[in-house]
């Protein structure tokens, strides 16, 4: 299921394309790669600022330890599956990596350097590798394509690497991989009052379904059924 | 994670609760298995159905063969898993089934029996039995609490056997599955225009998540992405 480099974003310009001069400005290389369990703190903290920016702290339990006894628990892809977007100032080091998914890898070239106020907190690998955002997402069914597709429950770019194009990298890492598995349809949730993220979503090609409401069955009204 | 015999609904009456008088008007015998191939004709039709429920009928692609090779490929309850509801005014003979899953017996008795115009069409096991209903779901997971849950794709009652407490069963099998493997929450969507079925999930409770919307990629908009 490995692919060849997807094709940049608006934002991101290859390597080759660009004249020397501009190169040598602020190259940030970019990585999406299948998140491993050493992950686990930096994905619990890049769950929290989820929960922060949709004011939905109060809803947030999940802890190291849930996170490592429920994720990883089976082939990328056939369950939950969490890639991480990390950036470096220098060509990554080659490593091994899950042959079910290579890493796909771009430069970005920045007017100016990124100020990241949570580089020790987020550092990865090195000095230099720092995580950027990261998306999970689970395969799930449609009845009426009678074909999987693939559910995005969370996506989320850290504050100072917005409006970059990392967005738009992880969902079309995400895209790609399901058209590569023959799926018919990638589906995430937005809230109704985050206008910039459903013009984004919709410049993706996403329509926003506005006729349906999620249901949801949790907490103590959910454990009654086990009597 | 076989479990006992969920508690009746209120309108179903466990058989050793009932005076003979009222056993002899109408007993109909309800079963929620899990589903195998060969009940891929009838879940085939059953999403139709719904498809034509929801005025969703030019989404409605699916065939018989592209449900074949997408459903059953895993242990129930770790991908895709069909529950079947089906009823037989006798008895359901002993059945093997799978392990993982008992299936859940109850008796309705109702004052009148049903007159069930498609009753050739859904016909299971024998003479007797027919299928009334599905339920479909998939594994999901919720990074706020750190666990898997369940989605529940679609749930249908056919017309006939709607308003008596078949709904409430199939969910109800789907919640205390959920329970039982330590999940939690469950989830599906519904129209928002559909509002005795959100009167119904209410009281089951589940809430209605007003401000989240759902986006959608799919078709040649998912397809772009394979380039």
């Amino acid at each position: 299921m490995a692919a060849a480099a997807p094709p940049p974003p608006p934002t991101a310009v290859p390597v080759e394309a660009l004249p020397e001069t501009k190169l040598a400005r602020h190259p940030l290389f970019c990585r999406i790669r299948l998140a491993n369990p050493s992950d686990v703190p930096h994905i619990h903290k890049l769950i929290h600022q989820m929960a922060v920016f949709e004011h939905l702290t109060d809803q947030f339990t999940a802890t190291e330890s849930s996170l490592s006894s429920t994720l990883f628990r089976s082939q990328p892809f056939q369950s939950v599956t969490v890639f991480i977007l990390e950036v470096s100032p220098k060509p990554f080091p080659e490593s091994n990596f899950n042959p079910l998914y290579k890493p796909k890898v771009r430069i970005l070239n920045l007017d100016h350097p990124i100020d990241d106020p949570e580089k020790e907190t987020f550092k990865s690998e090195g000095d230099d590798v720092v995580v950027v955002g990261f998306a999970l997402f689970v395969p799930n069914y449609s009845t009426f394509l009678g074909k999987p597709g693939f559910f995005v429950e969370d996506i989320l770019v850290r504050e100072c690497y917005r409006r970059k194009g990392f967005g738009k990298m992880l969902l079309t890492a995400v895209a790609k991989q399901a058209v590569e598995m023959g799926y018919g349809r990638v589906e995430w949730t937005v809230l109704d009052w985050n206008v910039n993220a459903i013009k984004f979503y919709e410049h993706m090609g996403a329509k926003v379904l506005q006729e349906w409401r999620i249901c949801r069955l949790t907490g103590e009204a959910l454990q009654a059924y086990g009597n």
